[in-house]
């Protein structure tokens, strides 16, 4: 039995349950009469929830639980103060290989498999042939693509699950590529090459396990840089890949936040840059709106709160269906 | 001989000439002697220079023009301090009816005729039927369809031609089709009405005769407000039109300006809204990168001056290149 | 019996008490057993407080009560962990009409009639004849009448009672006309207009019942916008309106909040405007200090916490005093 | 004869004219012999032009005229190329005392005595007597009084004539009043003691001779600053002073800029001082407004160029009329 | 028996204790039998803990305690839900000189003596003997020096302890010292007295106690302009000190936060002031990074969480170790 | 003859001279009769001057002249209008070798060979043995020594000379050794190590010939990032070094610049990098300041313009004089 927290709502009160989950947050805590105990939160990727270790055993080592740990634990629902808050009577750290991932982390809409096939057809369409055989470094390179299928696009505000890297690269595609049909002086091999890469820093700024972090060199660094230190050391790799190429290929990435507050060192001096700047931002912004009003509303209608980063409230009274793209996309 | 004013630039010194041109700038100046003449500004859309009325007639009114007048001028090359600088024999003002405007004003490099075709078959895919009638209400009123073909999108950053606003609103219509297509969860019907709307109010913003000037009414108002009145005094002709969606309607054309820096009263709060003020910013941005590459390249390759409103010199290194897209668009 | 809830804090342990209060907050709890309790925060316009119906017959429908309804509950005094926590006996739901309004919203402290005849007395100021006929066409229709006279000017920030945006229009036509009576320039009857008008979109913008709450259509287009709208309707119904004095009107109450950030779509380009949008934030401003005043330390001296928006704590050693102001003013 | 700017522009070409005014820049160039001249731009209150020392006596001290030099000049009316440009046949550097210096500066439209003698009215009014005693330690002092009648309220933005910090203070001090009235929890003695003093610095801070200019005190520690010390100083020759009392005046005096990018160190944390800085910026936009317009305008109705400071253009179709205001005042 | 709080979780659950320690909160509740009881929050300087005075003798007088009392109290240890929270037996508030208040606030970890020293021997290397008269008139004054050597230089983010201006002060100083030493144009003298004076309002800014607080004068008026007053009141009573030299140094003082945001009325614009704004803003970024990575991490590596001014997070994996630097500075 | 511009101002007129000088400006233009001049503007790095090739011989390449040449002109010295504007009676465009190099652009006032020696000095005492290889590799590579020591630290705002980058660097280190002094947490190698690197970008980002230009490069990719870039791959030729350093140290030089809107994608997180990048910030700024005295004010006191990107003009009444610092360094 392994419960999702979402159906440990559903059991009655003294119901046995069982279940992995991933630890949140511990603390060591005394009884008052000096015993300790252990109070974690665990969760998947469905919610979460407190749970006590009321009477761990006394030569248990309350130590070894740290947050990010996977744990199954078995126990009986509990209420404390109309809050469910179960009490544990086991408790064991999982390894690797020992519980299934895709229980802490959701995954894009998208089938990634279709999606993928979607951006090597774009890849085909590549005529520059230095820009091409770039791409198909890292794209026919089995290492890198497996990263860059589980990477998401970001932590909290947009395309935040497997596979979010991937839906976000195609969806920034889709779009510099309808700009690039009205726009006759966008150096189309440029900005679709440069759509590709621009975030692929974040196969080095995210790590996913069972949940999705932020590493010290993407906090130190960021996916800006990261994806342009990647983009020229492969470049350097290509023989006589024209120099010119590569500086505005660099500046498409480096520039593809757009602004300074935003992060990027340089504004986009370029028809490509600043086409890419824009559509990145269209992309990640929509999406984010979506994600925040699915997570806020279900399917409920109505206002969400203010949200952190947008900075507004959002409103929506339609009805968010993915049931059927697969198909048609 | 209506030549354009970089015609004039090929004669040779002392070749007698003679055009129309607009006044740019008037001032009555005296000789040494205290006779008065008349320096002049003189342009088209392909130029300007300077002339003098060097020696005009005793009763001559020299206050009769006006910046903004055309006038029908003769006389011969002359170059001062190696500037063109041609003296005056003749200067008549002319009214409307007399010119062909197309000689002042650029046009859009897209056939009108083939964009407004487009534009009434994107009316045709909205099903919603309160939209629609919106719709058709103004897209089959001749009179507003002969004003909004002639508007311009801007004065100077973006789409300053005839045309500009129906190329700037196809364009918008398109990016926005583009994303809801992989967003299920958008309303298309409003999204596509609200994009076709957003700029109308622009009609009363710009008055578009030899030059585009802005009026009072959008010097004071602005199109944000002006396009929501005119939709809001449609509405209100349109039986039991429901209150929501007018109110969401208005949202989007309201707040697509995105942010209150840019003049929208607010920020995006719908799917809708915020998707139309991304795809907004796109196509202005990637044209107003465009138009200033072309007025300051011309055909050379390299950087332009630094750019007033978007704060960067622009490098371009490819060919600007229309001859053919009135075919496949 | 119908207690305040600050009179519920001086009632003894045990104590029975009845009253009629909002719900605030909902939510519906389990106790250890499994059987569900209503946890509810209830208020009235002199605080809050917690209260459980802790054991509600087997046949309750506990979902009937929603965020924002009025109930009529009677229990015992009980306090947890020192804090007053009641449990319920017997909670009813009450309709419009079954209770007083006024125990839930404060009321501006100035006599509402008395304040609405000083505005009669300056619209009777006006001499522009078109400004006059627009002013009654709003303040002699009933309707409107009823609905301004209860609007308040803003939900937390400044005169967040009913009879708020009364007395907030008054304070601004004041000063308006202090400034009036200085500057010759000025149009005195389009400023006290617009000064008038500024705000009246904001009987659309909040709807006030027992609580005060932004409308759908306020949080997407804003008081500025519908201000203007209603004006702009209004003005459709008068023959030969002029139509720059429409233009300059709609200008004024267009840019009364004075810059972008704060949402103007345009920035003020009139004298008119200027003063408008200074008086308005002055009033604003010094009466949300006062307001904060006097919530924050009642009857006592020095420090304020940090005001969210103002972004300062506010200092005050003086004396809140309004007893006596009706008769001198 | 001495005649203003723009009396010589009525004068025929080869009148003789003489009259004093101020160098406002001043160069020696070489004719194309090698023989030196001198080229100025002279000014007064009505306007500027060029004029040439042609042909200086061989023994002419060329390098004793310096900007803001009052000359007497006389010489020929000649235009070149159309402008003004007289050859001067004499100039003569003049000390003080030896012209009016109201040849060269404005002065407050209102009457300084009556403007005056209406701020001792208001300094009438004070109950607090530290506070009177402190206000007319400086407005009994007639060195004091005789400084601060000169001083304009600003170089270029707004008062910029002389009896223009008089001017302002009064209309703040107006303001004030009108909303001590309607708030009573405001202080209003501390107020208006603030609005009168809150510019005193201003003192130190121009230097108004025939032009106005910053001192080198006032560009190093502006007038909030020296506003400060000067009451400081002067509060402690009172004695009893209440020290609450001088703080709460001093931050008055610090937060009139009402935030920090205006250069107030301190933001209004006190109802005076808020309401000082927000009277203080409606009055001072309005002026400079209003002698935007003015400058720019003349009699004439319609737009000003784009405001450097306000950052707009201005719209102004009124009359500016002040010739019967120091009756009704 | 006088025990750190620290020391408190070292303790077995019922172990008797006693302290002093300082009132953070103080809160009276209810029993649910009605009686009365006290909520504290103590503190020391190595952190804090709530406690409850359960059981108070009928006729004690609950009302005494007051934020930023002194008490000492005894109990026994306890803990509920998992927190430490003992009951006390006894409370009694003590009045100054009945405890030390090096309990309550931490030191600066250089030396006072010594920096002091440091401090007095950079004044010996001043040769401009107005400058140097000054800098006497404030440092052998031993009031001032008693108050300057306890003044911390900030209440939380940098320097906030005991000693924590003298070690700033210094610090600024060492910085200045190395830029005029390589640039010669620099004024030195004045470079260094602005650098020794810049922060001696804080004196008044801050009252310590057992508690760092802002005082009233501090809130309102600001160290910037306290420094300054203090320094003109000094001068006045020094014959001849230049008037130009006392501009520029209360230029650099009141410069010193380097922009408006900061605070500053006036931007540095003298080579010295802009050179104390720089090392200013260096010593306390740097001192602020070290004293938030101390209190975040102790004696572990890795990140802090956000820093609310500094707005990131703040990696560390070095280590911070002072036993040795009092001899080698 | 080879006489710098400011040298011609010192001959009489008709005198002949002769020169090497930069080609600033080129225009060819047309006297009246149609025959073609040009019109060119020369510079050194003592001033510039415009100068007329009034009649080239009839088979002159006159399109061979192209901003950025040097060209040997000789001619006659002539005034028009009161400027110099000699005619020239040859110009010759000089290849480079033809002529030297420091006549047109300044160098740093401290000798290049003595600061570089301290510069190694510095690298000698950085103990940790990967951040030394790395230096070493850097300042023991012949070709980029001469490229690093000819590269000023900016094109306008400081250190516009060559070694100019030189000069800097060593000033940062000078500052973090006093910062690293005091505290101790610092890794002091480090922070030296990425003070000596955090400018290297800028030997690609400018191009010193006869003038100092950006390259295309420079200004789509920065310095910031090409420092990285050059650092990387260095890195990437040392055996193991370890991966966190590498990523200290490029984030050290990443976040240089100190905030989003100066460039910086990252802010700075580490003790290291803020000390760095406020260190660099002094530095600059004073450097800044001091040119901008220089330039503007030569040996006079007073005030400067305005400066475009500190935005205050600066007071200067002292002496810039470097005679003898050379010695005691």
């Amino acid at each position: 039995m392994d419960l999702l927290v979402k159906e440990l709502y559903e059991l009655p009160v003294g119901a046995p349950f069982s279940g992995t989950y991933v630890v949140e947050h511990v603390e060591i805590k005394k009884h008052r009469t000096g015993e300790p105990f252990l109070r974690l939160v665990l969760s998947d990727k469905s919610g979460s929830f407190t749970a006590l270790w009321w009477k761990p055993p006394a030569d248990a080592d309350l130590t070894q639980f740290q947050k990010g740990d996977v744990v199954f634990v078995s126990g009986r629902i509990e209420y404390f103060q109309g809050t469910l808050q179960p009490k544990l009577t086991e408790i064991k750290k999982l390894k690797e290989g020992d519980f299934k991932p895709d229980k802490f982390i959701c995954q894009s809409r998208y089938p990634i498999e279709e999606q993928f096939e979607e951006l090597l057809n774009k890849i085909e369409t590549i005529k520059n042939p230095y820009l091409k055989v770039l791409l198909e470094k890292f794209f026919y390179d089995d290492q890198f693509v497996e990263l860059f299928l589980r990477t998401p696009a970001g932590k909290t505000i947009h395309h935040a699950c497997i596979g979010g890297l991937l839906e976000h690269t195609l969806s920034v595609v889709e779009i510099c590529e309808t700009v690039a049909k009205r726009f006759k002086s966008i150096d189309r091999d440029l900005l679709i090459t440069a759509a590709i890469l621009h975030d692929i820093g974040k196969v080095r700024e995210y790590s996913v396990n069972v949940t999705i972090e932020r590493t010290d060199e993407g906090l130190l660094l960021g996916h800006l840089y990261m994806s342009c230190e990647m983009v020229a050391f492969k470049i350097s790799e290509i023989d006589n890949f024209p120099e010119d190429l590569k500086t505005k290929l660099l500046h498409c990435i480096l520039a593809h936040h757009g602004k300074y507050e935003h992060g990027s060192p340089k504004m986009p001096k370029t028809l490509e840059a600043v086409t890419l700047a824009y559509a990145d931002a269209l992309d990640s912004r929509v999406k984010g709106f979506e994600e925040f009003i699915e997570k806020q509303l279900g399917n409920q209608k109505g206002w969400t709160r203010r949200h952190f980063a947008f900075e507004v409230p959002i409103f929506f009274d339609g009805e968010i269906n993915y049931e059927e793209e697969g198909t048609n996309l």
